[in-house]
């Protein structure tokens, strides 16, 4: 059933959607009345509707049902990589939304080699919110994760107060068998809690970068003994995340 | 440092390589006397080792220390693949592999789109055997994943039997909020077990296939709450399967 992000919060009552919503579910997919979609507001609740009427630039719908479950991690996981070559950024948005990341921060890290200006900067946040958007519905997600590009790596650092929990992932941890850390994290945080999880770039992370982020009070992770590409690593805490907080 | 995959078994005492080997570490990485490489043999024993002389098409080598830390995950994992469309394949090959699988069988499933003859298959081998091999020396594998593409369904049943235990990445079961089956799997089978993994292509797995797979013991997973991509199911697997085994 298709899924349509409403940027509005929840009402009860008779639905009236223009715009985007309208142009796609009767123009585009040719949707009639008794047909159903799922409708997801900006605060999170998502209702299942049937079309009741259409009319020239809007169509009616009625409220069926809630939809029950919840499809968000209960941790809010913010994804700060590092600038990586090409189109990683891409598809650890797409992937990092499936797994269900609450929100994605590009940064220039110090062994960043692409050199992004302002203009290439709100691009490519264009490009990259519309991802997160497709693969929000894609996955049936109940919020399409949010994406900032910073211009300069203080932007970073002056949020890292911001959150509950930072995990940097390292590949010397990795190398040196850390790994008490993440399973540490992800059994101490209470449901709710927001936190930051830092990957490097191809380079990886320097020395000093290092010090500002254990300054601040994170902690250094393995992701397991093997190493993990810049793009897959956050698909692996994601996963992990899941693991740890919807299976177990 | 750089990885090499040797195809022999390991012995001690001292090492001589010619082919592609030597021409890597010699007229590629212009590698000189007294630099170190990791070798890995094919019964997975690793060692550090010191060229210590080059000759014409031979480079002589010492070992100087065995590789301690294991890499690879403690359960044999197969991961089984619906023929998907474009190039997931290739990726699930080179992100699943540094994720730690065991081994990758293609086989064509009933909602598969494409169709592949056998000299598209064996051209398609020949280039996932590439990036398993590639993916093997980037994240420090002590084994290269095997590569195994079906031309018929019934290959695949024909091997059920050959795994202790089967899951199966069921949407339906993800709808249903599923969730005791992975963990119950993965906490049951001991170490040296080898699991199979099945994964529709993008059209899903059809009743038919699920009849066949619960019949030879298959378990039907659900991977979380969200709907995960054919490439991205994998991932995930994989990484809960490091978590459970490696981290926790």
């Amino acid at each position: 059933m298709q899924r349509y992000f409403i940027s509005a919060p929840y009402q009860s009552g008779e639905i009236r959607l223009a715009g985007e919503a309208f142009h796609h579910m009767i123009r585009v997919m040719r949707m009639k009345p008794a047909e159903e979609v799922y409708l997801v507001y900006e605060d999170q609740i998502a209702i299942i509707a049937q079309i009741t009427a259409v009319e020239e630039n809007t169509v009616v719908l009625r409220e069926v049902a809630k939809e029950m479950q919840n499809k968000e991690l209960p941790l809010l996981v913010t994804i700060a990589s590092g600038y990586p070559k090409g189109d990683k950024l891409e598809w650890i948005v797409q992937k990092g939304t499936e797994l269900g990341a609450y929100e994605f921060i590009g940064f220039p890290a110090q062994s960043s080699v692409v050199k992004w200006d302002e203009k290439k900067l709100a691009k490519k946040k264009q490009r990259l919110t519309k991802i997160a958007q497709e693969a929000a519905e894609q996955s049936q997600r109940q919020l399409t994760p949010n994406v900032e590009l910073l211009a300069n790596e203080g932007q970073l650092w002056d949020r890292l107060a911001e959150y509950d929990g930072i995990v940097v992932a390292y590949e010397e941890s990795a190398k040196e068998g850390e790994k008490a850390q993440l399973v540490q994290i992800l059994q101490e945080l209470p449901a709710g809690s927001r936190l930051l999880a830092i990957f490097g770039p191809e380079g990886g992370i320097t020395p000093s970068e290092i010090e500002k982020m254990r300054a601040a009070g994170g902690k250094l992770c393995g992701l397991g003994p093997r190493i993990l590409r810049t793009e897959t690593a956050p698909l692996y805490l994601l996963s992990a995340i899941s693991y740890q907080w919807e299976l177990l």
